[in-house]
This record gives structure tokens, C-alpha cells and sequence, in this order.
């Protein structure tokens, strides 16, 4: 037992193998059962703010408890608590993939627990890394730009948000290096009003400006929702910007967008950006995945114009939290950006300077051994099978947006591209305030039957529905019972038609 | 197996519960006798840059692999290629603990894959973050102006980095908040020149101008080596810089700098700050761990005049990684600056202001339930195992200090406060770049028999070895072998005393 009154010795062990091999042996088969009983537990709980915090004791116990009563209090207070993002019955945001090999490199690197801020630190896993941003390079279909065995590389983030830091920053010192000093102020970054969030939080981070900070207006009207940034806006904004005395140096291009996967077109884009000589960064955090397989690869049409690319195979490839696959054509602007000595850590490895130190294509010090989750995800599965895995979850996103069509009630709201369906309720006859209610109602009546959690966005103005197809254990009757649960609860608020 | 040609069905199932179940068992008990084994692997392999990307193929596997063959790689490339931080040997940098409960807090996370961004996302992962970090504020003295059940509250960053990044761009933000705009480069922040190098980089990343980056000089001399920063010089800087038309807006003081454990002056520190309203912000990654217990809590003495201080669990509390706990005094300051809204994640729990929704807390949305590590090890050992594990490291420190002072060729350099003891070798008739060379080869000779691995600083300039005790699984024999081992490798280079 880890209670140290247990141990057969008198000192503390936290880290005994033999006690170490039963316990974790006894948590395998906690976590084994979870899965087991997944679909008997609401997907939301219907919990309130505070039940947690008004159950558990305000301060920790002075001694040791069993694993056992502590996995029971898992049971009881938090299981219950949770929103599981692992049940087939998920649809909301973008789901989280998981898998068999996904945790055991987890377990993989949890265990090696390598601290691999520089190459002496960890040479086993900076090299992984390095192996396996080339695989998926590769397996996306990359130029050798991107590459380590071509001219780029590639590093291994915990965000998006992160990705985006480090490379608005990288293209920040980029430019001022040739301004005269004070010129932040003048520098302006584009996405669009569809780029997610952590665009523009990355750059207030960074120092930009807010007001500098431009999301462009895509579509307004939900009827012709494609949302994707238009170059010619684009253009002409930076354009406006430069005559104002501005000077524009970064751009977000986002491949499947968070709301409804718009997909911006990047050789256009690029095109546009390259007059300006501004970064572009294409952030595919959820559909880059789907590029594995040659049918979607289009949408990275003119990735080989761009500067960095992040993709977050946690969403869709595998793997657990947390990894975003970041490349950049030139690694020397972000290490100009984010190197960091000290002497604690030099060493003759990095003098050499021929060696790849992750700490300076990154915001922290501290880094986990990541790489060995993706590694053991693509020699247990093999590129074939994660195609399939993809193919499988369009097919359901598919068959559901097809349930949808032939129901007179709801209509598909955006052109579906990948795993979202983003459809609504009742447009016939009624005003969109309504239809706006009529749809918050339906998303709140099958959430809180906890069969089933879906989340919405709003387009245009108008509140939409979206359904995802992406935990792996989503099989054909999951998505098919999600929507009886939608009709039925369609039904309630509007009434049967046909 | 989770190879796909041998599933029972013919979908793809990465998830399957039984198969989950036996491939994880399998992988426990390879992990288990990694850790038995630990003692017969070298701390650091000698291989040399290129020893694996030489060795892995440059593709991916196309068709899937039995994980018996994984884990056979990670016995032939990965674990070769390691510096072993869990090897008992192990005696550099500040080395990293692990623990059964960690270990399985970290399953569980796994397991869970919670995305927390926000309340409803995880509304358990919250809360216990809430929880627990109460919890620690608690065990480490914090006053209630850091809890959340006083005024103020806690969050689990990736790192330190994160920490003072994301407390630099609050401070930021609060004080160009009542500046004309153009202000960003006049703001100034302090440190000492020990004050670690993620400071100066995150002061980078947040736009701060390099110039009005403060590295106060400590002690250039090895002899009154307190390398702690100086009250006085810190308010004649501050007031020169006002003087000059400069704005002081952030401290980072340290309490147990990465070079030698030099603790700054926290209260000295704050009382020179508040004259400017500057943010004073703690780093006490390592060292805070040891104000669990009583003796050391006088380091942090002064710390309820602080706007924020970290600590890293990783570090020296059990905690895998990674894991830096961070308390603010003023949440609303992080949350103005990092707060991120998108129609996608919108809910009515967030709109009524009474949960805590932790993106606005970070610089990413993503997150892992963290939370769950340390409430696991927090149960499982409780508060006087923990500091039995603090007070046990520290006399394996002082039982090495003892060895160092009584051979007459050695001199311990810096006073020993925590788990560290800074030494060298030969200072009796020879000048300073002799000594530096004596040592810099006694740490070359010693790393590269594999039986130990320890790191170097310098010290106003000298050569200075680090010797920390800190792996959970170190004992007297290890300590007592690792300075037999110094002292045979010292014989080698200047010959017995004696």
C-alpha cells in the first residue's frame, strides 16, 4: 500500500516498483471499468456550481489514505462532476480523441518523466520528436520546408494558443529588427471574425495593439455561409492599414474553423500576405487531421506560401491531451525569439549548436515527453487505420446530416466538410427571434436528459446547432439515437409534422 | 491486440475496454521493471547528437504493430537514448519527483481526458482545482488573500513560464490601463541577475523592451556568494528609472535560484515595489515545496505583500509533470488580460459570473485536469509524509555537505539552504581559471562513467558544481557512492591527499 504506516520500511516510499505494480495494476482496471460503463452516466451531469466545493473537506489530510478509498471518492464526487468528453454520446465542441496506444504513451512518458528542455536533457526524446514531427510531415502531405530532413522543423506545443504566441511573437521581432524601436504600436495582425479566440488573446499577449488586432468580416448571412476570410478584403485592409502609416506582419489562416469549419483559402491568402512580407500561420487545430487522407488534402492547398502550420492531433488523430504539431519554414526566427541561457543548463552539445534545443521553439522551460504518444499511436495503427478512423467519422457526420436533410423541420445550415454538421430548427414562418429561441429551447431539452451533449454557435446572427462526430467509441447507433432524441425532442417544442 | 487485423470486429476500435485493459496491464508491468532496473542504466547514455534520428525510419508505418514490438523500440532506442530523471543517481539540475499517486493521478487525467477550458467543459476538473489549490495555499502558509475562500485564488500552469508570463502581461496591462497609449516602452521590470531566464524571456514575449529588462547584479564575488537581490540597489534602479521617465511595473523575486537556492528578500523586496505600484511576483519553483514544513516556511516570510507567487509540485512534492501552481492576489487583473470569449463556448453558467472558468487564467484554452495529480498524492500520502520526504532529502543534502567539508581539497561555495550543495574542488594554490578547468573536468569525469550525473554552474564567474538530492528513490547508499565517485575521480586529476 502507499501508506507509508504500510510499508514494510520505516522510510517514506512514494516509488517502490513492487508497490508501484500492484497499485497502478488495481487503477488499470478503475479506468478499464470506467470505459466499460460510460454510457451509464449522464454525459453532463446535472450538477450546479458549487457541489464540489461545498463537499470536499477545506484542507488536506495531515496522513496518509488508501488508493482504495481515494478511487471511491473518484466514484462519488468525481465522475459525477464531470462532462465526459470520452462518452460516444458526445457531440459538442470538437470531441477529444483518445486510444489504447494514445494512453499507454502517456503512461510511456509519465513514467520516464524527462524533463527535455535541451537536447543533453532528454536526447532520446528531443530526437523522437524530431523523427516523429517528420512522419507527420509526411503523412499530411507537408512540402520538405517543414521539414528537419528538408529545411524546416517541427516541435511539439500544449495549444494552439500556444502555437500562435510563439509564432506571432517570431514574426513580431521579424520585423521590428528592421523598424526603428517603437514600433510595436504600429504592427497589425489579420484573421478573420471566424479565427478563434485565441488569435487575437495571442496577440494582446504579445504586445499588439488591440485596436491592431483585425478581425475581418466574413459572412453576415447565414444563407450563404461559407465564413471564409476573403483575400480581397484582405487586401484592401491591409492596403488602408498601410496608408494609415501601419504596418501589417502577421496573418491567420484557419483551416476548419471552431464554429463551422469554414476553411480559409491559404494560397490566396498567402498570395496576398506575401506583398506585405506579413507571417502567415495556418491554424488547422481540428480538420488539418483529416488531411491525412488524399481527399481532403486540398484544403492545405498553398501550405508550401505559408510560414507555420499547427495541427492538434489530440482532436482528431489518437491522442490524448495535450498536442499541437507546430512547423515552421524557418526555425530561426522563433529561436531568435525565444532562446533562453543560463548557465545551469549550458553545455557542450548546445555550443555545438548541432543539436535542436526545444526550449527555444516554446514559451516555457519545462517540457514533457509528448513525442512518445504520437510515436506509439502511429507504429500500434499505422497510417491506414487512421484514415479509416477518419473516413468512419465523416460517414457518420454524413449519415447524420442526411437524417437531418430529410426531415422538412431542420435544415443543414453550412456545407458540411468534415465531422460537423451544423443544422437548426424550424426556419418556415417564423421570425429569426424565434427561430433563435426555438433552437436555444431544443439544445437545452436534449441536453439536460443527459443522453446526449451538443453545443451550438451562431452564424450571421443566428443560433446554430452543432453536431460532431469524433469520440472513437461513436458508433452508427449512438449518432442514430442522438437524433430520435433531437426529433423527440423537436416534437415537444413544435409538434409532429407529416 | 489493438493491431487492427486482429480485432474481433472489422472497425477500427483504438477503445475497446478489454483490449484497453490488457494492453495497459502489459504496459504497467514493462513500466514497473523499468523502475526496478532503474539502477542498471546508465544516468546518461553516451550517445551522440543523431544516435537515434540515424537509427528510425524516416516514414511512418503505413500498416499497424503489435505493441510487443513498441515496447521492444522503447527498450532498444528510447531508453538508451535517455538522461534517466528518475534514476536514484541522478543529482542535477533540480532533479524531478515521481510517485505512485502521482503516476496515478496522471492515469486518471489521462483516462478522464477532460478538455476544463471553462466550468461547464469539467465542471469536477474546476472545482478541484479550486479544492486543491486551496489546499496547497494552505500547507504552504499562504495568506486567505491567495485563496479562494478568502479574496483571492489559484491555478495549475504548465510551468514557471507560464506563471510569470501570464502575471507580466496583468501587471502590463494594469498599468497602461491608466497610461496614454504608445506607453508599452517605457515600462520596466526587475529581476537579479540569478533570477532565472524565463523571466527576461517571458518580459520578451510580452513586449516589454529588452532594454528595460533589469538583471540586478547580486554577488560577483564567490566568496559572499548570497546571490540574493538587493533592496537598496532595487529602489535606486527604481528611482533612476522614474528619474529617466520610466515606469517600474514588475518584480520577479526568487525564493531558491536555480544556480544556488539564494533566497531574495521577499518583504524588503515588496515594501521597495509598492512605492511604484509595481506587481511583485514570486518564483519559488523549487524551494517553496519546503515550506510544507514549518522550518523553512521564513522564506516566504513577507509574502502577503506580494500580487503573486508560484510553486512547482513537480518539482519536489511528488508531482509528475507538469505542474506549477500559481496564487494571485487579484484575479480580476489575470482574468481582464486573458479572459477569451467565442459564441462556441458561450453558456450560462460563465454568463452569471459565478464560476471560475480557467482559460481566463492561462494563455491557452486547452488544459488538462491537473488537479486530480495532486489531489490524488495529496490523499494518498498526506501532509506529514510529504514532509517527511522534505526533511529526508535535505539530511541526504546536509550528509553530502558533511562529506564535501571534510575532505581538504573541497570547499562548499554557497551556504546550503534546501537540497542543494553548490561545491568545488582545489581552490588552495592554484589561480581561478585553473580551478574552473579542475572542475570542469572532475564534472566531465564523473558524468561520463554513467554511475551519477550532476550539473554546473558558476558563481561570479567560477566554475561551481551542483550536487541536489531530490529523486524519490535516493538513499544513503546512493549519496555515499556518488561522493566515493567524486573523490576517486579527483584522486585522477590532482592526486591524494592526505
Amino acid at each position: 500500500m502507499m501508506n507509508h504506516s504500510e510499508t514494510s520500511s520505516d522510510k517514506f516510499q512514494p516509488m517502490d516498483p513492487e508497490d508501484f505494480r500492484k497499485q497502478v495494476h488495481r487503477t488499470v482496471d478503475f479506468i478499464a471499468d470506467y470505459y466499460k460503463n460510460i454510457e451509464s452516466y449522464p454525459v453532463l451531469s446535472p450538477v450546479e456550481p458549487g457541489f464540489l466545493l461545498s463537499q470536499l473537506p477545506n484542507i488536506a489530510p495531515i496522513n496518509a489514505e488508501p488508493l482504495e478509498a481515494v478511487l471511491r471518492d473518484v466514484e462519488k464526487y468525481i465522475i459525477p462532476g464531470l462532462l465526459h468528453w470520452v462518452s460516444p454520446n458526445f457531440f459538442a465542441y470538437f470531441p477529444l480523441t483518445t486510444s489504447t496506444a494514445g494512453f499507454i504513451g502517456e503512461m510511456l512518458c509519465s513514467a520516464f518523466n524527462a524533463l527535455g528542455f535541451n537536447w543533453i536533457a532528454s536526447p532520446a526524446g528531443t530526437e523522437l520528436e524530431m523523427v516523429v514531427m517528420d512522419w507527420m510531415a509526411n503523412i499530411f502531405g507537408l512540402p520538405p520546408s517543414f521539414s528537419f530532413s528538408g529545411t524546416g522543423g517541427g516541435v511539439i506545443h500544449s495549444s494552439t494558443s500556444e502555437a500562435i504566441l510563439c509564432t506571432v511573437v517570431a514574426a513580431r521581432d521579424r520585423v521590428l529588427a528592421r523598424l526603428e524601436p517603437g514600433s510595436l504600436s504600429k504592427l497589425v495582425a489579420y484573421g478573420s471574425d471566424q479565427t478563434h479566440s485565441v488569435f487575437g488573446k495571442a496577440c494582446r499577449i504579445a504586445g499588439i495593439a488591440p485596436c491592431n488586432i483585425r478581425l475581418l468580416e466574413t459572412s453576415p448571412n447565414v444563407k450563404s455561409a461559407e465564413c471564409s476570410l476573403s483575400p480581397v478584403l484582405l487586401r484592401r485592409t491591409m492596403e488602408d492599414d498601410v496608408a494609415a502609416g501601419l504596418i501589417p506582419f502577421y496573418v491567420c489562416a484557419t483551416v476548419g474553423t471552431t464554429s463551422t469549419t469554414a476553411v480559409d483559402p491559404v494560397r490566396e491568402v498567402a498570395e496576398v500576405a506575401s506583398n506585405y512580407t506579413a507571417w502567415v500561420h495556418i491554424d488547422a487545430a481540428y480538420a488539418g487531421s483529416a488531411c491525412i487522407c488524399p481527399e481532403f488534402r486540398h484544403h492545405l492547398d498553398g501550405v508550401e506560401l505559408v510560414d507555420s502550420i499547427s495541427i492538434s492531433p489530440y482532436k482528431w488523430l489518437l491522442s490524448h491531451l495535450d498536442c499541437c504539431c507546430v512547423w515552421v519554414r524557418h526555425p530561426d526566427f522563433l529561436m531568435k525569439s525565444l532562446s533562453l541561457d543560463g548557465e545551469y543548463i549550458q553545455n557542450s552539445f548546445s555550443d555545438s549548436k548541432n543539436v535542436v534545443d526545444y526550449k527555444d521553439w516554446q514559451i516555457g522551460l519545462t517540457r514533457r515527453f509528448r513525442a512518445l504518444r504520437l510515436w506509439v499511436i502511429l507504429r500500434c495503427y499505422g497510417v491506414a487505420n487512421l484514415q479509416a478512423h477518419i473516413r468512419s467519422d465523416v460517414e457518420l457526420a454524413k449519415m447524420f446530416e442526411q437524417l437531418v436533410v430529410q426531415d422538412p423541420r431542420f435544415e443543414v445550415v453550412v456545407p458540411r466538410k468534415f465531422g460537423l454538421v451544423c443544422f437548426r430548427l424550424g426556419t418556415r414562418g417564423c421570425n429569426s427571434d424565434r427561430v433563435d429561441e426555438l433552437n436555444e429551447s431544443l439544445l437545452k431539452a436534449v441536453n439536460s436528459t443527459g443522453r446526449v451533449y451538443m453545443t451550438h454557435t451562431k452564424v450571421g446572427g443566428a443560433y446554430i446547432l452543432r453536431f460532431v462526430v469524433g469520440v472513437v467509441s461513436t458508433e452508427e447507433r449512438h449518432v442514430a439515437a442522438a437524433w430520435d432524441l433531437i426529433k423527440e425532442k423537436a416534437d415537444d417544442l413544435v409538434g409532429k409534422l407529416g
